[in-house]
């Protein structure tokens, strides 16, 4: 029996847990939070994520470790590389950590992206605001997901209370894009080097959280798309990454900025679970193990409208033609993923029937048209 | 939290676990043997099926309890009947134990079969040959499986040879169908009373044992399904079924001969994991709850082989264009059903070529040309 590790016991975990077991896996999560999502389906050492018996047993016990989140201490990684194969290595897994580290080295590979500064003091948001312009969003380098920990400066009299809100931390100042949509692309390497790609993700935030995903991104041609899979080759090839790596992007007059990158599999490749040949969750797990990698093209057209906050009456959502409900075993709270739910059918038409049927159960429409 | 107990805790539970949790379900399987199949994915009792002790657990702590398997003990269906609901009921779980009054059943519903005679004595032997003719295939009347407690008469003298293997126990004398091609019809009615049939699956047996299935059944025309469909919608509204409920069929000469039946889900319908809208394992779950049916339609061509015996290389599987690898967990022993593929795409053509891929590397070929 082979044994991965993951750091990490939410959705994620959960999701890899499902789709390594038909491969005959197992499975040993390390949560701190007992019975949390991925606890539910595989073993769990509840412990925090630096504790040295429960690493050692991870490696003792499993054949490679991995990650459903990036927030992990970087003690821990290094412990547990000493014993086992870890995927992704630790300096890819925290290269994205930093949002000024982040888009330098985007940068740096010829990425496009908004301009942006380093602030670390009020003066220093002063000169970047003239340098940058406004509007400008001010965001924290560091710990910012689901849009904690950013402040949106329109007029140069907002600046002073989004650094009094956002201050004491290191700061970057990056020049607001008046996007037409939010892209992603998901890029998969497998501990032998075979890389792929799945089609772009055309995804659509509100108050910072990812609410709905669609394949195919309409109107984005095969250029685009080739663009997008030259620019995540550099970067999984440059950091050495091995398992499925997320990046952002805004899309403005044809062109893709990059925003962040996400060093796991990621919310807006849920719809791969049943909309493509193979699940994003599977190629992770394939990439980390050294096995082939699975074929990332989609079937058919997809939606993903995710749950947030609470569940809808799972009748109801069962009853939308061609609808697949994910949930995660959460307790509802506000603004807290709880679920998703996929819709794939070969056409575009039935797709958009059933799309426009989940949007009405869910508390927060997805749609706004 | 829903939970469902599950008494059996082979390949069949392991996957109505991986398709419940989707849905936010949990599982509690009960099974005599440790760490089966379904035990490495979801918590078990290790106790005999009437062990009062653990079917009290299983009815305090479970929902709705369902079976992956038809020879539990009656008493404890009984016993947990009278606690929680179960589905199917105890009298079409054991509707099929017996082939003289499953095949008794059959015909009072209208469905063709082939000639049978039960058999108590070599006299009854010789009567019933007289009866039916020769090639004839004389069958234990209970626990036969996998071609099990079976022997075919080809001519008058292996008539005691046969009986002196099987007898003893109460048998059945069947007429031998030179059929062209096996089929099989998945069924599925929900504890509210939905019904939804899956695609007639074709499927291939080499001593008994299931080796090949595909989908569409080529040249088999919409009549026939019709036919399938409406006994199966018979025997499924006969029985107050609820749940999934396969029938085999033998096919000759245009005409469906109902062969046997199975109250559960079914190596036949494995290929709707990865080919139609809703996995039987999944419609299994929906059914047993009382929520809505997923769609049953298949989506493009599948075809699911066997692993019998042997795990080949699981790289080399990986490999094949559009496979889905399904493990059990299962250590290896000869004809023990380790595992399945299936192979899914729009194409029929590439199917047969992955089909052709896969079949070079199982050690059991399941095509013969």
């Amino acid at each position: 029996m082979t044994r991965i590790g993951i750091l990490g016991g939410g959705q994620l975990g959960r999701m890899l847990v499902l789709a390594g077991a038909p491969l005959g896996l197992e499975f040993l999560i390390l949560d701190p939070t007992p019975n949390g999502p991925a606890g539910q389906v595989a073993e769990q050492l509840v412990a925090p994520y630096d504790d040295e018996a429960a690493l050692r047993e991870i490696a003792s016990r499993c054949d490679v470790a991995t990650f459903e989140f990036e927030n992990v201490p970087a003690a821990a990684v290094t412990q547990l590389s000493e014993a086992i194969p870890v995927h992704p290595r630790a300096e890819a897994l925290f290269a994205g950590q930093d949002r000024l580290s982040e888009k330098t080295l985007f940068r740096s590979l010829g990425m496009e992206t908004a301009p942006f500064l380093a602030v670390d003091d009020e003066a220093g948001l002063r000169a970047a605001i003239s340098e940058i312009g406004l509007p400008a969003v001010l965001k924290t380098r560091r710990e910012g997901y689901d849009g904690k920990g950013q402040a949106v400066v329109r007029v140069e009299s907002e600046a002073e209370e989004a650094f009094a809100r956002l201050g004491g931390k290191p700061l970057i100042l990056e020049g607001f894009v008046p996007f037409e949509r939010e892209l992603s692309i998901l890029a998969v390497r497998s501990a032998r080097g075979e890389t792929a790609f799945y089609p772009l993700v055309d995804n659509r935030h509100r108050e910072g959280i990812l609410r709905l995903s669609r394949v195919p991104a309409i109107g984005i041609d095969a250029a685009i798309q080739t663009k997008a899979e030259e620019e995540a080759r550099r970067l999984i090839e440059e950091l050495d990454y091995v398992g499925v790596l997320a990046i952002e992007y805004f899309f403005l007059d044809g062109r893709l900025l990059a925003n962040e990158m996400a060093p796991r599999v990621h919310n807006s490749g849920h719809w791969t679970t049943d909309g493509a040949v193979t699940s994003q969750f599977e190629n992770h797990v394939r990439a980390v193990m050294g096995f082939p990698l699975g074929a990332t093209s989609a079937v058919g057209t997809s939606a993903m409208v995710n749950l947030i906050g609470e569940v809808p009456d799972l009748d109801a959502m069962l009853e939308v033609p061609f609808a697949h409900v994910h949930l995660y075993g959460k307790d509802a709270r506000p603004e807290r993923k709880l679920g998703h739910v996929t819709v794939n059918a070969p056409d575009a038409g039935v797709v958009a029937s059933s799309l426009k049927q989940l949007n009405d159960l869910v508390r927060e429409p997805a749609l706004d048209d």
